[in-house]
């Protein structure tokens, strides 16, 4: 357990000392958020960038100083064990997420572990259990799109029944980065570190999203992957040797909802000029809603309750102090980015951590989408055959 | 006067004879919508496509065959003289409008008389005077964009009270087929044929909804107009005599109305990859509207009582069975083109002769859009100095 | 065999006689394209607009009037044997296209057939035999979309090599028509006469394009299709005894390519607010084009051999002269719209049939289109699994 | 003068230390971006913080705490006599700027002046002046969009001829937080200060982006205002009293360059819809580029140098690591805010205090700027008759 928060001096409000895993790209997004959260909110507890932990203690402590954390750890046990961290933020590769957050949770830390929870059912199993044991301690999987504005209002909308009964939620998210054949063999591209490739780096993005939207668990899917250029160099540039990319490059699945909706998947790294493209569009009886991540302070909303003549998409231009985050920030029209999210994040999860009440998306949410992957890839294995996604009761 | 129309043998409806001069690009898009409109719409009267008139009697014969005209004229004197003629549609240069008009006009045929109405305010005015004096007669000058089916819906939402006191309508129109400064010199670059560049030509266009939207006549007008390119090849191709370029390239102006709104426009020749940009934006106290030639099946409609988180320009597809003009064409989301608003206004040509009433927009409305041009050259000349169009009662 | 076309008297170019039967909403805009043709392009052969068949002579001969056709059959065997009858136009529900082009082959016709070919294989093979055995005549199938000139211009970008090796097309076809639970049971929700739902009405539209962009045949599926509202009224209007909807409301499926490119379909008419979305996104390895049938002018290009900093979708203004089709059309900006499409068509044909060349798609190509729609019923129906298409040599 | 910067102790860089005068909507943007500017960019010297100013001590300390600043001021000429302030960031309404910036500039400080630069030229000039005394000191105005990354791009490719000669730019600046005829009577809406309304609110903007991009000045001006609602509520809500709004609404104007190029603004709070919608089309000889900031990631260039059938605008996200600023941000498509534009201007201006190079924009551009509103005003009151920009020679 944790020792009591200690005061802000500034603010005399409770300090929440945060520790951070890894500090590539996650890290540095992860430490904007922190920094930023509670100068555009009014939050319980104040956030301070405590230790940041690194293999290679040089990059660690340049790190630290270029992020703004106040000192650095080389050894992930010894940042859990120091008593001014109380929440654990662990933006390393999935396959060492299990293990790191399962001991912060058991050593009384809050978590907020990056996406995909884990690399396997099992370790997401196993990740949820240690978030039962601990259930004094908050767990939270950093699927940080559900909180962008627009995304939050189309939610909010869907909630209010103001599309009716669903039909068809339909999303892509696609990049680009791979349509180089030449493109070096990284962590990401190898099954040993990164779980699987595009289904699970992008496809989890959307099969968060599908199930948030909807309030509904995807209960069966239908599923195909493929990876395009089956070797790449083992370094970056020309000639050298090539090895084998053991993930997927692209995965294409459907998938159905108890209420008889119908969803589309496809995530790939090889649509060519799709920076970040994830979109989604959702058909209810009553009306549509579309987004594109490209222009993320956009929601289309189709009302079908307007007269025929009159009825059209209308581009909400998510910036009004009445949208969901947007309390905030700055006047209408004058756009956030994509970092806010995980402003938007970091204020959330400081609220849950004050309240004492689980967030959303739980580690039970984070295993709910590690199950339907994992359902992606026994029918991809199995001929695209229908196969049920398992859930148990816990959740 | 012409003879009572005979009765078409397939349809039994009386025949409407029309008789084209010019035979170029608005000469073929005016054959197109003679040709359809009887088949799209049913029209009281049937129009049939007597004769076309040129002076080359080898080109004549020619586009009579290709467009699809009964027989051939080189003299438009002769046109006019014809029995089965009931109707002179003129597609010629804006310098032999006035002539044709005023001796069709008197010679008892309907007229339709291509934009702009004439080269000078002058010549307009003899027009409006031939009309006056043959209120049997139809006569109409072809602004077509106003029967675009989504500016036909921006005027019914705004003449509905949609938008509440207007305060801004700014409109452009913007082409680039004189951004090489080696196209050659044609008639539309000689004042002595065209009367005026990109004013008369597009600005006429842009005036003309302006007022059509508003429903009001602009009252002054702030102009300066500029040639970029003074001098131009005489014949196409590299090489050979320059000669100098007597009418404006581009026509930035602003314009008020009596309600207090106020107007800007610009019209060009210049503006690189804007191929047939007449794009408008209407503010007014209660809500938006915005359109794009370019994407003519589409109205954008900004309705400023929704409430703020979900308000949005909201794209109408204007292709519903209850949009203007579309109950003669095709199932929801299958788009008309820019021939259309031809077929269109041969449509409500056509019962406006059967009915007896003059159609919109008339001779007057066409010498009212010539004023304002007018009177931009003249604030052009005078260093921009705000001034007044000037309009008599008898419109 | 047909007897020799006689002369038109006006162009003096042979008469191509036209039968076409059926006059609901494709006949209108078949009428439309044949009217049109001649007069866009200049053709070897002209098409007179002969006679129109329906069963009800009143409504017949109505129609005739309408649409601008010579004359009136009530019996397509009648229509087929008359001598001035070159060409048969088939405009039918699908469960009568086997029957008529069958015989309009045999009786020495050339025939254009809607689509989709069939209702089943089994009639589509025996209008391919009916084809093969008459190689004198033209047998060409209606997938007018290929004929739209964005879609002609990104099957030529893709066949010069522009986009390199494929990885994805998806496509999506979305209307709405069928959200409202109380919309009545028509012919096109009953297996009898419509085959399929939207498998076959718009499915087979995207199954043709992904075909005819990536010039390679769908060699395998998977799908899975729902009926969203399992009964329907029998007649318009409130109350009334229901009856049994007994086609797909919706239609989800994937195919993959002999070249490795990986296809995602959607077809639903129960997308709100989309009202004609045929849209589609091909990803190569060089670049990538993405199209959208509501702005049916534009085609969308990245260029992927672009420099990074400029690189970016490309909005193609498809209106140029030397885009496909528009030579015969208007000046750059001013754009066509749905019905050209079949102006186009009938072009292409006329042609073909002047040069005894076969068109394409070919009966053969609509046979291929509706072995993967075959296919994909037969996934759905089996868990979706991984179905290969049959395909014969005799294509 | 300033004393010597201290070190920071992690990082051993020399500190700026920032005090900012002012707290609302823009000095809380500011603090973001001397708290962040640090962190995305390798700075010389490290942003500290140090104080901020109100008149209102309570009030000032609540901010101070609210937006992270070490410390509070109620006297502004208190915060510029302590020797840990090495920048003044000036963020109050425009009637203050002069006097406080010229205070801070002879007292050795740099100065970062939100724009416009002052309420009148002879302010205006002042500050130059103090500028051009203390030229050890940094003085800048805070035209934040030019940072915006797309537009340093549009400006790079500008300046790098890809447009050839200049034709047109247009530019409107669009809001709407007018359009309720009972919003009261802010200080935005008060001559005395305000200096302006949506003319040196929005307009300088424009007016300061058409000479960034163009590398020209404006050389002479026609001009119109309007205010469309005289009147407004002292106070907010129903009733009460109502005062004179003396400040325009509205402002359209033109402008000439040297070259010849055209510019038109537009600049209004009372597009109803339009939340910020700054926009911009230039177009040259060579091609045009188009940008509306509720788009900020995306640039629209057409390069007229690829063949007709090919060209056309792309979008260009200008999230590439090549482009502007982006190298201190986040992978290709992950798109930037509103805000970010300050941290850009933080970063810029930190290195040419480090550098002691004076940055773009100077107070004499700020003072350029103000000159052409001023010839925009007077030509209003003039009939709109062209009015030329008078210019010194000392810039």
């Amino acid at each position: 357990m944790t020792s009591p928060n200690t005061q802000s001096a500034a603010t005399r409000k409770p300090v929440l000392g945060i520790g951070m895993v890894g500090y590539a790209f996650m890290g540095a997004v992860h430490s904007q958020g922190w920094r930023t959260a509670g100068r555009a909110f009014d939050l319980p507890l104040e956030p301070q960038l405590t230790a940041v932990c690194g293999r290679n203690e040089q990059a660690a402590r340049a790190a630290a100083d270029r992020l703004g954390w106040a000192s650095a750890e080389t050894d992930w046990r010894e940042l859990i064990a120091r008593d001014d961290i109380h929440l654990v933020d662990i933006c390393t590769p999935g396959d060492s997420h299990a293990e790191i957050a399962v001991a912060a949770l058991d050593a009384g830390k809050h978590v907020l572990c990056e996406k995909p929870l884990a690399n396997t059912v099992a370790e997401a199993e196993a990740m949820v259990a240690a978030a039962a044991r601990n259930p004094g301690r908050i767990a939270m999987v950093g699927f940080n799109y559900r909180r962008t504005p627009a995304i939050s209002l189309a939610q909010a909308l869907i909630g209010a029944g103001r599309l009716g009964t669903l039909r068809h939620i339909r999303l892509t998210y696609l990049q680009d980065w791979l349509v180089d054949p030449d493109f070096p063999l990284t962590w990401r591209l190898r099954r040993e570190t990164a779980g699987s490739g595009a289904l699970g780096d992008l496809g989890s993005h959307i099969v968060d999203l599908a199930q948030f939207l909807t309030g509904e668990q995807v209960i069966g899917v239908t599923g195909q992957t493929e990876t395009f250029v089956p070797e790449r160099p083992l370094t970056p540039g020309l000639g050298g040797d090539r090895g084998q990319v053991t993930v997927d490059d692209a995965a294409l699945f459907t998938g159905r909802f108890p209420s008889g909706a119908l969803a589309s998947f496809e995530a790939s790294r090889f649509a060519h000029g799709r920076k970040n493209a994830l979109r989604f569009e959702v058909n209810g009886e009553r009306g549509s809603l579309a987004f594109d991540l490209e222009r993320l302070n956009e929601l289309h909303f189709f009302d079908g309750s307007a007269p025929a003549p009159e009825a059209g998409f209308r581009r909400i231009l998510v910036t009004e102090p009445e949208h969901p985050y947007l309390a905030g920030w700055w006047p209408p029209g004058h756009g956030l980015g994509y970092e806010h999210t995980f402003v938007h994040q970091a204020r959330d999860l400081v609220h849950a951590i004050a309240d004492g009440t689980q967030p959303s998306p739980s580690f039970a949410d984070g295993l709910q989408v590690q199950r339907v992957l994992a359902a992606v890839e026994e029918s991809a294995s199995k001929d695209s055959t229908y196969t049920p996604v398992f859930t148990t009761d816990h959740e």
